[in-house]
């Protein structure tokens, strides 16, 4: 058995990693840290996981090595401690934004603060399967992705991979998200009483993730717009881009279906019957799929694309395990396999 | 016009306060306290009184004289300045807990603690106009009522009054409650995400708003078992008793109409059709009635009595500024004319 | 007293008419009118209204003269029977979409029908008072507004208005909206188990308030992109334009402020503290506002203009009403004095 | 491979089954029934099975023989084909409340007409494994469970199979419940715009559940009442009773963890801390928990006794497929492996 460990499971994506790693046929998980809840059992703080394992949140200082170590911290920790780190295990998969960018400018750019650790940021690979699984399966250091990042990077990736839009004109991506994006920590605003009900426009632009898609797209100029709405879990990316010239549907639900043929958890949904005719976030809770749809309005070359996720799997830790399954050289899709609940 | 002022106006019974009185015809609100939002305009912390007014949060230790004092603390204040409220103004009406109770030592009791002013228990009347109308009008100083107290003595008014019930025999009350019970303030439980989606039993019994109930109704034997659901205002209570003997259906309904008929805010809701067929608070938001059913299962007695309000306004603000009318001898439902929403 | 009746009122839009109408100072219901609710309660469809009113369902042929009748059936009715109607009262106000297009081919390009009664269309007056106040308030035929079309144009209004956007440039609005405008019939996936939890593209473009935009505004591209969320009431629009050269942040705000000012019932929320910083339709249930928003990227010109409103009060039966009171002449704000609820 | 086959597959509890089918490692499913939906993928009707099958609905016509057939219809269907459905499988599993009752009379009376095999009642055995997990393992009839039944059942379960309470005094169980219950029919009341929000008592007593309470166990005077709340999944049961003179909290534990211990998927949650203290259905969506939970007053014995769970899994679906495994005698837990997610 590969042993695992995981720094930071407290969390909501920590919490889900170790769900997923505590059925994974392949792994067992070793440690799980947590100073907040230290002695606690971890199905105090994640109650599903009750009946399902016996561990306590151990200290971060007390980290013994194993094969794989996981990062689940808030962003900004993991770039201090990486060598530390490095020690316990030669194969690190970080959740957090630490080692996403590949440039340390670019990182400063958006993050408003120098990298501690830029050295770094070369040895990792940024861990979306769908844009980079032969890296991954060669790697031994794997970055996390932004869930909103994720959910746009897909819902731009058959345009982009088909060359169907030109990269330098300006995309436009509206995006909403649920509440677990938001962490367990929370704020005022985050109460249920003022968080419920919501239609939240609370960035307009100018997200941190909007740098994963720049890096990993290639689009220049790109904005996305966050807006909460009344949801636990789950990402729907909107994106609003011109096609180039004669392009028309055929050509798009031939650069999709290939999206979908080439990654097990990709699908596209563009029914013209029944309830479920686009993409939803809605269905995908726990599961690993990313969902993704489109509409061409020929008249004007208006593309509409759509990605829906579950910002807690395939938007961290789903594609996490994924990113460990092909670096161990393991099936894609193993631990993976919950096909989501209807209806929910 | 009569000058009011509110103690602690940012909680939520304390802006749904000022929101009906900012309404009132026949008073100017002069001054709103909170400490933490010293200097805020009243409108940042509750965005539905935009361009209603240009009222800032005041320092409580600059109250100037009113004719009416409110008082929207959190519980367990006011007893301790009541001498000092009192020389502000003639009239005060409180909406915590603290002169709830007649009895020291029945508050003590269910509190936990002694009372710090024993001696003010006498001289407030309990708030609930439906059953002490009559003292409220000749009344300085009126006291709260707890949401959940209220509806669980509205469900077991009709039952009392027209002595269809053994006060002896015992009575469960099921009481459901929205998030905005738990207050402005929060815990890590009130985090959406965790909030969200819940149906959570977290009180069996004990609850302190029974002595309320105790104390107003005459039972003897009484339990409120509290469960959280997914909604932001609105209360509940599906109260179990026996009636009896030879009680039928038609003396139940002769009491309900009864209650109905006397009370402007009451209403009997028990239909054959249609979606709205017995008591619901997703109707009720922003209105201050409180509407009652029931049914009767004639072969054995048991009664099963609902009642249905807005706990921010029927079972807080909504019935404090209907004391204050009934107080000042004004038309009992003067600002309180709005009807609730369909659908909601 | 000023007679009015209602065709069409077992509706969500015409449930929420009466309400308006039965609290309005100036005016008496006469009729109110539904097949198939003939002769029950109004409220035992709008349970709002109980003890409110003891109106029951009349039959449409039954229907008497009165000063001002409303229509609020489903769109296209109206216009087969608008000679008819005519008779009835003086003045008309319609809530449905028969009557907002000025061009009869316009209407068939956008409806996929020819107009049944072109030559009334010169005879409306479109109801959006922020838009058309002085011919509104000289008018006697009122045509009601679509309430994503309605959230559009006041999101639109200020950029407009104060001339800050080019009106050839691509204008993308991404609309989303809570289930009550779907209406009281609803369909399958209207179902609460389906259409709770959801984020639900389900119009990419080419949606019919479109057309409403494009006459009102005067902008030549333009797309509504439709969006369900687990709402009931409310709309956001958040609107993506590009700003004319060299327009800065402190233009903007004139320019929103300006229409603020001129309107009582637009607000502009802005604001860099608190939990309420934008515009939200979660405060708005119940009220006429209709709140605007801006945020500019100064480094491209990208503006996002947001407005947020109540479906079925702004976006409905409020503008409705606000249209009555300029066209009589009385106050514009009376009846429609609700502030909205926070929490809710 | 066990071949299996569900007739009626287009409900919630025949996708949920499908869904557990299609993942179980010992079954192939052979076909999927519906003539509502014949010939469209069963993925258009159950979206989180889209790339898991290429199965399309087939006419419960042409059905071929299977080891295993499953009856996921709506009530009142398989008691007239049975003698058919007999001939196409050795053994059947319903999930219907057709074969529930043992009794021809009881079922009359609960039901409110005669039962039209009643010869077949008795082949049935009470399908939920918690209580009568020896029978099943040599049954070849297993009917299903109601989901409301269920949650009552193993609330008392501890309570009755420990001796601590009196049969033949009265028991109250108050059940709160989400809209999957209402299944994919739904009515005017299931629209989202009329059910969400809602805390709804739609059923003070007489549901036709409590006829599985008493029968299996054993009590007198018990009544269900049911409170629709907002909520897709999940049921939650709160009874009430009176234990017998001197018993204490410490029997409570030692009977719960007792049950906990007998039974791979029961859960005891009583804790002291954090947010999870009690059973809540909320982190159970997919999984085949019951999670009980106590308290006791041990001033008067009132005992609250609570269980969570899913109604589409452990009350529908999740139970038969465990009922299953204990048939064919494999591990019982197998194809029901899924934790549950927090948070959600």
């Amino acid at each position: 058995m590969t042993t695992v460990s995981i720094i930071g499971g407290s969390g909501y994506g920590g919490g889900e990693l170790l769900r997923l790693l505590l059925a994974h046929p392949n792994v067992e998980v070793k440690q799980v840290t947590s100073r907040s809840h230290l002695g606690e059992y971890v199905y105090q703080v994640h109650p599903n996981l009750r009946k399902r394992t016996q561990l306590k949140f151990s200290d971060p200082a007390a980290l013994e090595s194993v094969d794989i170590l996981f990062l689940a911290q808030p962003h900004g920790q993991a770039q201090h401690n990486i060598e530390q780190y490095a020690k316990l295990a030669p194969k690190i998969i970080d959740l957090a934004a630490d080692f996403r960018l590949r440039d340390a400018a670019f990182y400063e750019k958006w993050y408003g603060e120098k990298h501690a650790a830029p050295g770094w940021l070369s040895k990792f690979v940024y861990g979306l399967p769908e844009l980079r699984r032969a890296e991954i399966s060669k790697a031994n250091y794997i970055s996390g992705v932004g869930c909103n990042a994720t959910a746009s990077n897909l819902a731009l990736l058959p345009l982009v991979k088909a060359d169907l839009i030109d990269l330098s004109a300006p995309v436009i991506i509206e995006i909403k998200v649920g509440s677990s994006e938001g962490g367990a920590e929370g704020s005022s605003g985050s109460l249920h009483a003022e968080r419920a009900n919501v239609i939240r426009t609370f960035s307009a632009f100018g997200h941190r993730h909007t740098a994963e898609v720049i890096q990993e797209m290639g689009v220049k100029d790109i904005s996305l717009t966050m807006t909460a709405v009344d949801l636990v879990r789950g990402v729907l990316a909107t994106a609003h881009a011109k096609v180039k010239q004669s392009v028309v549907t055929k050509d798009l639900w031939k650069a999709y279906r290939a999206v979908a043929n080439e990654n097990p958890f990709v699908r596209v949904v563009r029914e013209q019957r029944g309830i479920y005719r686009v993409p939803e976030p809605k269905i995908l809770a726990g599961s690993n799929y990313a969902d993704l749809g489109f509409e061409l309005d020929e008249s004007n070359g208006h593309v509409v694309s759509i990605c829906a996720i579950d910002n807690l799997m395939k938007g961290a830790s789903g594609s996490a395990v994924q990113c460990m399954n092909l670096m161990m050289g393991w099936e894609e899709t193993v631990g993976l396999e919950f096909a989501g609940l209807h209806p929910i």
